[in-house]
């Protein structure tokens, strides 16, 4: 049911390149059935596609008129045609799209001579074409014919070879796509190879974006901080990390779901690409966080040298979580950028702040749900989620301003947890307070004020559960032995899940009903989100 | 950002408006901007409000050209008149809408006058209107003018009144309105009281679907089962409730988003409700989840007696994950009728197997995740779903058949948590086994194993881990005894959030990676979800 468009091609092919080679120079084609086109995703993407002017996209639609529940008659009643013109495609219809073969060539050759509009090619067809029981019927939709119904098809179209049998006239005319596919790769490699001897800068960008080599010492290009760097929103923190990492990831762009400027997501050396600046890199995706999702899935899997990142307030990713899990079932490195990501957010109320999300997403397999807490922490995360192209990483990031922690680094957030103080000795603290992004500054002045009064606190931070399960059972038990059971956690959002690292004898400090309009400070002291509540709950436990 | 569109109207109209009185006659009005026009849902929406010949639904659409990012020229530059064409919709473009005020009364007038389909008045307006340096810009999108602009605003449109002062003028021309609302209302009373003497059954049927009193001993209408009763999937057993309840409760209706067949939903003494038939109760939403569940808060929300259902697979949650959350949030009490729960699905594989969202429901707020394990938990389900009117239902349903078990019970999942069976004595067992939905039948084959090695063994189903929250504390003491710590549960879901019920010393068994295409008992033996596993478990931690 996705519908993912490379917008890549046209990028690369604007980068790279040259008025005397063209070495990138692909179609994408992309098929598509009735439910493809109810689903909203499909709408989302198919108006940027006219939007961004993708002459060389084609897709062809399947119109069979059935689905699971049979005649699409019966939920699906649109013109399609007339929509997709009104999304500023171009539309050719082939009646015959059963047998029609020259009329399927005739519209591809149309569809490749317009150059400034996508095309959809609606081509008319019956499902399950030659059975002469189930064809044109839901049936045909979800199951296998079945053995009677087989013979009775092969009967019906003249087949009367035996299963898996390919004629010999067969197989010589498929056989032909051998030779011309060699020769297509051998003409394309002696283009590069020239292409390289011309433009050595440019053929080797292109090659670290194909081959997904990172540039030796990239990640030193990601900021660091001091206790007495500026306190800052993690927000404007990740966007210092994006514009640097965009100088020396040839591959890296991205950009918002109309929030640039809230999610703080623009390169700032870079245009918009748009139609005539496809070479640029900040990508605006409107208010289409789902179609978003899905296309950055798509820039991810093109090349292995692209890091898409896309971003909007955390509490949308319930839009587009379709394609969040379709970036880690696929192994698509998408980093998302997911701002104003609790309560601390304020006056937009309970229908921006976010709640259960840190728990949904800790909870889907092959993700990566970093949380940072200041500077270092947030150029912890970006490295993270650049050296993890096998999953996806959600960087969930504050609106509120936070202050640089002595004892946050960038190796502590590559263990996921890991202590940023501790004043006891022997691995034997008498309480450890654990928290996340903006929460852990507030377990820090929690623990300052236990120690005046004599105990011996560990602070910890988690910010992210997963990269913390990899880790050693040794490592795991020097930040969280098995001996001390007096653990608070703290952290804006549901407390769902933190049993497994409090134990049955800590307490979890955390939200769990829908947030409240507010400013930050008295929203956090009104749910009870405070030093004071840290303090009194690690008195109650140890 | 949500666009919902209420079929409501067109089907109390069509089951209690009489040829000699029409007690249903209300207009559906609706105001989206160009935010919305870009979201797939809203797409979704309008789709079926066409296909349904919504003609009392009229939708402004605030054409101003400016989004949070700035022009809308940068991510959305389709025809919108023409794609809402294609949709089937009347379209008529306001000019003016600023200061045309007759152009938008002729507007509504037009609308009106077309019945057979909904109408889009595009209205071109000016955002900040009269503001002489912030109007036309993104600076009046996500906040406030600010004193000196808001002073400079008032002079430009000549407003020389102090805040919040009303001029007599004005008041008069507004306060017009309240006597006319009476009279209205005095009509409208008048005719259903002569409607109430001629119709009284349907009168009364009327009345309680506005008032939401359910009819007395509906709840006798639930099947109930027998250990002996055949074994069967929840999906089939649920079908039983919805056909039962529909009988009983007059403002019950729904369907599913086309797989009404795979989720068995059909309600089978009524047809479709469609655009010549919208007395009939259900509906065919098409593959539009996010729409579906937008549809099903607007029915929720309409009137207190009105009960919706919906369904697809739980997997597909994700897609409409945005409108759940709105109806926890609304306080909407839509049904969501979720099957195919687990990898037990089987060949459909990791794309169609939940994994983490039994645990993503559980942590947002006001939500019921229940997931019954036979029939008379399938029936307890829709008890306690059909009562709590003012939180969602989340039914998660197995495609695969499961046992009926001794011990379950309506009244039980009404606790959340209950003991199905049991052979210790003084609350001590040597073992707690818990398991929900398809898995209870594996906790409940390893306790009998377990009974035959001499174990005291408990078996406790989780059906809803909300509602056991709200139990009291000796209650849950009886259930849960702190004492033993010798738990082991079983789910073939995430084990995210577990550690909440077998603390610090239990084992969870469960799927913590995504799942595989086969079927249902290879996989589940694949994937370790079996009785030896439980009783293996519960010899280390007892």
């Amino acid at each position: 049911m996705l519908l993912v468009w490379h917008l890549l091609r046209s990028t690369l092919a604007a980068r790279f390149n040259k008025p005397d080679s063209e070495i990138v120079d692909h179609y994408t084609y992309v098929i598509l059935g009735d439910g493809c086109q109810m689903e909203g995703i499909s709408n989302e993407a198919s108006s940027l596609a006219a939007h961004w002017g993708l002459g060389k996209l084609i897709a062809f639609y399947d119109d069979n008129h059935i689905s699971i529940d049979g005649d699409t008659e019966i939920a699906f009643t649109e013109d399609v045609d007339k929509r997709f013109e009104g999304l500023g495609w171009h539309v050719i219809w082939v009646k015959n799209g059963n047998t029609g073969y020259d009329e399927i060539r005739a519209a591809i050759k149309e569809a490749k001579a317009v150059k400034d509009k996508p095309t959809l090619i609606k081509v008319t067809t019956t499902i399950g074409y030659g059975s002469p029981n189930k064809s044109n019927s839901y049936s045909v939709h979800g199951s296998a014919l079945g053995a009677k119904e087989v013979d009775a098809t092969r009967q019906n179209l003249g087949w009367p070879f035996e299963p898996f049998h390919v004629p010999e006239d067969v197989k010589q005319h498929w056989s032909r796509h051998t030779s011309a596919g060699a020769a297509f790769e051998a003409e394309w490699n002696t283009k590069f190879a020239e292409y390289e001897k011309k433009y050595s800068e440019e053929a080797a960008e292109f090659k670290s974006i194909m081959s997904g080599e990172l540039p030796s010492g990239w990640e030193k290009a990601l900021p660091t901080y001091t206790p007495e760097s500026p306190a800052d929103a993690t927000r404007n923190l990740s966007q210092q990390n994006l514009n640097a990492l965009a100088k020396v990831l040839p591959g890296f762009l991205g950009g918002s779901a109309d929030l640039a400027s809230s999610n703080m997501t623009l390169l700032k050396m870079f245009g918009d690409f748009q139609k005539d600046t496809p070479e640029e890199r900040n990508i605006r995706f409107g208010v289409r966080e789902h179609g978003m999702g899905a296309i950055c899935n798509g820039i991810a899997l093109h090349s292995p040298g692209l890091i898409p990142y896309c971003a909007t307030f955390f509490v949308f990713t319930d839009y587009m979580r379709a394609a969040i899990r379709i970036s880690a079932l696929s192994e698509a490195g998408v980093i998302y950028v997911m701002t104003h990501d609790s309560i601390g957010l304020g006056e937009d109320g309970p229908t921006h702040q976010p709640i259960e999300h840190l728990a949904s997403f800790r909870a889907m397999p092959n993700v990566l749900m970093l949380r940072p807490a200041d500077g270092n922490e947030t150029a912890g995360a970006y490295k993270v989620a650049v050296l993890n192209k096998k999953r996806p990483s959600i960087l969930a990031l504050s609106r509120q301003k936070l202050s640089q922690l002595p004892g946050t680094s960038i190796e502590g957030v590559e263990k996921g947890g890991y202590i940023i103080s501790d004043n006891s000795s022997g691995n034997k603290p008498d309480v450890i307070l654990m928290g996340t992004g903006s929460e852990l500054e507030i377990a820090a002045k929690a623990a300052e004020e236990l120690r005046k009064e004599g105990k011996a606190v560990r602070v910890v931070s988690f910010v992210s559960w997963e990269l913390f399960d990899e880790q050693s059972d040794a490592y795991k038990e020097s930040v969280l032995p098995t001996a001390v059971t007096a653990r608070v956690s703290i952290e804006a959002g549901s407390t769902f899940g933190w049993q497994k690292l409090i134990g049955s004898k800590g307490k979890a400090i955390g939200i769990d009903r829908f947030g409240a309009s507010a400013p930050a400070g008295k929203i956090y002291k009104e749910f009870g989100i405070t030093a004071e509540a840290v303090i009194a709950a690690a008195k109650e436990v140890s």
